[in-house]
């Protein structure tokens, strides 16, 4: 049976802080280091050999999947990043601390903000200092696919056509996939996978740690989830 | 100008422990990964961006790859992975102390099979510990393919289509390009860069830091060659 690992980025440097992040390119925190190297461990303990691994185009995805590829021993697996498995776009939030944006917008509406499928947050303008446009790791997507603000429906309309076209294939063929992204590009492609109403998926919180599994069938049911967890002395 | 920037990855444990390397997958020493991120750091200083990046299936040579490109801000830049450009594999020399390969072999004949262009060291047994045969990052090829052992001759003729098919037609598109690579893989490459002999190239040293840069016209004729420096005061 084919599976799927997600691993969520190791805490950041913003989660830390508790600061909005989306597609800003912060860094991981010393315990975010050491989260994405655990969860190499635990991936090596429970023997699951990768095919393809797949990531996002900020750092702390990338360097979360190269450590968890590195201590499972198996750095040499193909690596593809892609903007599509970038986290949700905060918007004009970006950058904010949580306590500063409930007091500038109201408790009520950030939360809203936060927890609601389809509500979308203030767009960023495109003179941010976190704007993605005029960003080179973007400049060969049209302006229009640039986001300035995202919900969980944006995020998984985009990130989408990345599981159609890349790791749905891969997991038919029968490969072994890992995943290292973010909170709510996972989210949205867990969604996708359960087939989930909006409202369900606004329930699930995926934590930095540890990875995720989903088993397959042939045509792409789930047959397990489970967590990784350290074997049983 | 299209650049083309080679780093050899930094000091590995056997470097440091004065074995043969070739194919066996040895760490950096922490030597080496401090030159990997001094490598990155020099990159930023001189403002060189990448579309692309290359690199072995070997560990020392991705995590310099993925070093240089973090300390250079650019993690994002795309890494493909490949076989082709693998260390030359030192055959039944593999993991042998340099002096004892010399008690064992002679020292005379031990300085031809490392300075001599096409005289093949002896074969590694498929059973050998260091063996290629099996291991699954090799499994998409061809076993015939897989080498025993190598002199620089046939190094450069595995990596060549590599160059051909990937390498060289990046930088005819005018793209810049990272390859972290090997001491002999990258000779191997600069070899047919600079149209050297067989004879020219074994003189040709290929230090683990730092960087060489070539730039190129738009038929890739050399037009600049140097190695990275930090700027002056």
């Amino acid at each position: 049976m084919p599976k799927l690992v997600f691993a969520r980025h190791g805490e950041s440097e913003w989660n830390l802080a508790n600061l909005f992040t989306g597609w800003a390119d912060v860094d991981l925190s010393e315990n975010g280091t050491k989260q994405a190297i655990e969860a190499g461990k635990l991936i090596k303990e429970a023997g699951i050999e990768f095919d393809i691994a797949y990531t996002s185009v900020l750092k702390r995805a990338i360097k979360t999947t190269n450590l968890a590829l590195e201590y499972s021993d198996q750095l040499w697996v193909p690596v593809v990043k892609s903007w599509r498995l970038n986290e949700r776009h905060y918007g004009g939030l970006t950058g904010l601390n949580k306590a500063d944006a409930a007091a500038k917008h109201g408790d009520e509406q950030v939360h809203i903000w936060r927890r609601s499928y389809d509500v979308l947050p203030p767009a960023m303008d495109h003179d941010d200092k976190y704007t993605a446009h005029g960003d080179r790791r973007y400049a060969g997507l049209e302006d229009s696919l640039i986001p300035d603000a995202e919900n969980l429906k944006v995020t998984l309309e985009r990130a989408l056509p990345f599981w159609e076209d890349q790791i749905a294939p891969a997991l038919k063929e029968g490969k072994n996939v890992f995943v290292g992204a973010h909170g709510n590009s996972i989210r949205a492609l867990v969604k996708q996978i359960k087939k989930l109403s909006d409202d369900e998926i606004m329930d699930v919180e995926i934590p930095n740690f540890p990875p995720l599994v989903f088993e397959f069938d042939d045509n792409l049911n789930v047959q397990n989830e489970y967590y990784l967890a350290p074997k049983k002395a």
